[in-house]
């Protein structure tokens, strides 16, 4: 992948614009010294590494506001930065930026169950949410595999999903307000504790910018009531073309579970040896979960369990209890952390319509031959968000360049069968040159006047989304 | 209200406009006598009406794009117009500009089950979108009160919600994708029959923008399996807040019915004597509706009635069958209808937290007093989207006038108490001034900037959503 060349100009006033900073901040807040911006160096996608010049850790809005109309009176790029989880590289620093950490910021700044919403600082992890909640019988319903660690901020820049998305949605569909510094220092409030927006709703283009509109620094979301149940069933198929058609069948009749999760033979295996969660010895395996009362779980999960029994399933479990159901979860959501410990990999995210799924699954099992390179398939086939993992060895001269070529041949698959090169995952800078498979050239450039108006000097997150060379263009030096 | 002063210039090369648009387009495509244009001089805000220069009616994308290609290259400014059912004039035309109707473009352009989408020329009506796919056990969710006669095109463009959105959501919601012409005649790609976007999503800003941003000639929407089965329970209060404190109890226990429908002493008295739905003599009635299996709806209304009879109903009665659950509905659909019938009113559209609807119907009643204007109200209480309805005599000199000072103030009430001064019907002519109360000039500016992208000239839908002395300060000449 191509690193944009910093800005000699910026690297050389590194000591100066440090100090302009540190006269913003409490002395603590501000991060210059190379030892410890290393620890900024990289996010999730840790192939891709680069210093930033130095690091903030502002507290809340105005030292936020601060610090943006400082770095754009200076020209400094700015790369946001929520837990660092992401997997696109979307908080990947480049040499002559300041990486802008929400961290500090993680306070609950007010619960209203009469209307259902939370006011919270993005720099709140997004199980914290639910956890300042839970006692009371409510939860946040977006749930991304790193929800542990990740933050509301990297949540709304990716507009992140997660197993249960298929029926609560993703993040922009729990989102309701945020209140946002552009990269000019101007505090701007967009959306509220109400579902409309007057005039045009720019809540939906922040959501899923990817930190290049502005730094979300507060946000309104919705909390739901915690149903009375759920119960997942695991099924297990012998194909994964079967376990897809299986997928396909329950959304096409109608019925909606909280989640579809699916994973092949190479991904069942790794989790097991890493849990133990019991999971049978199949090719393919769902785990797919209803909610409700008994009745209702009981009454939706036959229909569910009719529709699987057409695909001659080779194993049908339902759970018996709380403590199975926790551990048939605890497999699945550890399981990218169980692929790691056996390999490098690549984790990819594209987006297909679902009754793609078995073409596409066949498609990616040959194409695995043709590279020379394993696969492993984890993901929520309920919504068409695919996860291929490509294992690969980062030791072996030529194999990250491999994987990265079948990487993207599978995103361009998604993108032919009408589908979309990103789930929840962003495009970063992995993606960034793909955008030009998914896109006419009088689309991006529609993104990329929206960028001109919230960012007209290109200071934000710079390098990512667009194509490296676009992008440079739009640079104000 | 004040209307825009209408460009002499254009107005003096009516014939030659009116020519350049024959050549492009079949002959009975283009309207231009003055008896004919009449037609297109007002929408549902009737109070305010102006012929516009000619219309047009295309019947394809391509027609769109060489009717906005020229326009755009003459200067001459175009109204997009779906069904014209607008409550606040968002169809309204200027005498200076062409009316682009949709009407034309109706067709079904492909329906796919298996992944749940319909795709559709946005000129098909809203129930027709369901009348496409119902024999086959799904129908399209949002269902505004004018569903048999709005395009789908006036509902992306003002975001239109319904009824049943308290579950299934709103427009937005539903909406996957769209092709979209551009003021300058290029026609652009936006989202598609996948649920995530790559780049910026800027499906979220064009559905709502009022067809300022371009004009939508065919849209992806989700479609849903029919549930099994639904159930209204009609509530009667013996007043406005004791019932608003019941929808703001249900809403905070957690349960999710398809709908909560308010109706005051007014409006059940006018339904009543319009449709004969049976409907009790009290001074608030809420329609409460849930879906499911028969033991899904059991269940829930168990729920809903135990929280209702905390609140000391004057009446509470399950619909016993199909008939009457359609009667129940027939009264709450055709109340715009029934209230016109004994009175000219004009209809608000506000959005409030749920929490405060005990204290906004008590300050709309006070408010009833102080103007001297009776109000009614009916709308859907479970999201807070309100539509008081201003009761005044056409005839009488002042009487609109104090109708709009009223309807004003009580929209400046929504945004106090955290609300929007719009739900569902859009800003349009009605609302442009107000838009001041809701935001901060920095707010307002970011959306104007938005507009300078998609429509650099501001010829698309000119002098509605931004207070007129701004939006004419922006206008290209």
């Amino acid at each position: 992948m191509e690193m944009p060349t910093p800005d000699a100009t910026i690297m050389g006033r590194k000591a100066a614009i440090v100090a302009g900073l540190e006269a913003l901040l409490p002395k603590d807040a501000v991060i210059s010294d190379p030892h410890e911006t290393r620890a900024y160096e990289c996010d999730g996608l840790s192939a891709y590494r680069c210093p930033p010049l130095a690091a903030v850790l502002p507290a809340n809005t105005e030292e936020v506001a601060a610090i943006l109309k400082f770095c754009h009176a200076e020209g400094v790029p700015v790369v946001p930065r929520g837990s660092g989880t992401s997997l696109a590289g979307g908080a990947l620093p480049t040499a002559d930026s300041i990486i802008l950490g929400v961290s500090k910021m993680a306070d609950v700044l007010e619960t209203d169950y009469a209307n259902r919403i939370i006011r919270v600082q993005t720099g709140r992890t997004n199980l914290s949410v639910t956890g300042a909640v839970e006692e009371d019988g409510f939860f946040y319903a977006p749930d991304p595999s790193s929800q542990l660690a990740c933050a509301i901020a990297g949540n709304i820049a990716m507009n992140s999903g997660g197993a249960h998305c298929l029926k609560y949605g993703v993040t922009t569909n729990n989102l309701l307000g945020v209140t946002m510094v552009t990269m000019e220092g101007e505090v701007v409030e967009i959306g509220g504790a109400h579902l409309e927006a007057a005039g045009y709703d720019l809540l939906g283009v922040i959501c899923g910018s990817e930190g290049q509109l502005g730094v979300v620094t507060e946000a309104t979301l919705r909390i739901l009531a915690k149903p009375e149940g759920a119960r997942p069933v695991l099924m297990g198929f012998d194909s994964n073309e079967v376990a897809g058609a299986c997928v396909s069948d329950i959304i096409k009749a109608g019925v909606l579970p909280v989640a579809i999760e699916f994973m092949d033979r190479p991904c069942i295996r790794a989790c097991e040896d890493f849990v133990h969660a019991g999971y049978p010895d199949v090719e393919a395996l769902l785990i797919v979960e209803v909610e409700g009362s008994d009745d209702e779980i009981d009454e939706q999960l036959e229909k569910i369990i009719e529709i699987a029994n057409r695909h001659n399933p080779v194993e049908l479990r339902e759970s018996t209890g709380p403590e199975q159901s926790a551990l048939i979860w605890k497999g699945r959501k550890s399981a990218f952390g169980a692929m790691g410990q056996i390999n490098d990999y690549m984790c990819l995210d594209g987006t297909i319509p679902v009754s793609e799924l078995p073409y596409v699954l066949r498609r990616i099992g040959e194409m695995s031959g043709e590279f020379g390179l394993d696969v492993a398939n984890v993901f929520h086939a309920g919504d068409g968000n695919m996860h291929p993992l490509i294992l690969y060895d980062a030791n072996k001269p030529g194999d990250l360049e491999t994987c990265e070529a079948f990487g993207a041949a599978i995103l361009k698959l998604c993108v032919e069968v009408g589908g979309c090169l990103t789930g929840e995952h962003g495009v970063g800078i992995e993606k960034r040159d793909l955008m030009l498979d998914q896109y006419a050239p009088a689309d991006i450039a529609a993104q990329m006047a929206v960028k001109d108006v919230f960012d007209p000097a290109w200071l934000l997150n710079p390098a990512k989304v667009f194509p490296l060379a676009t992008s440079a263009s739009r640079r104000v030096a």
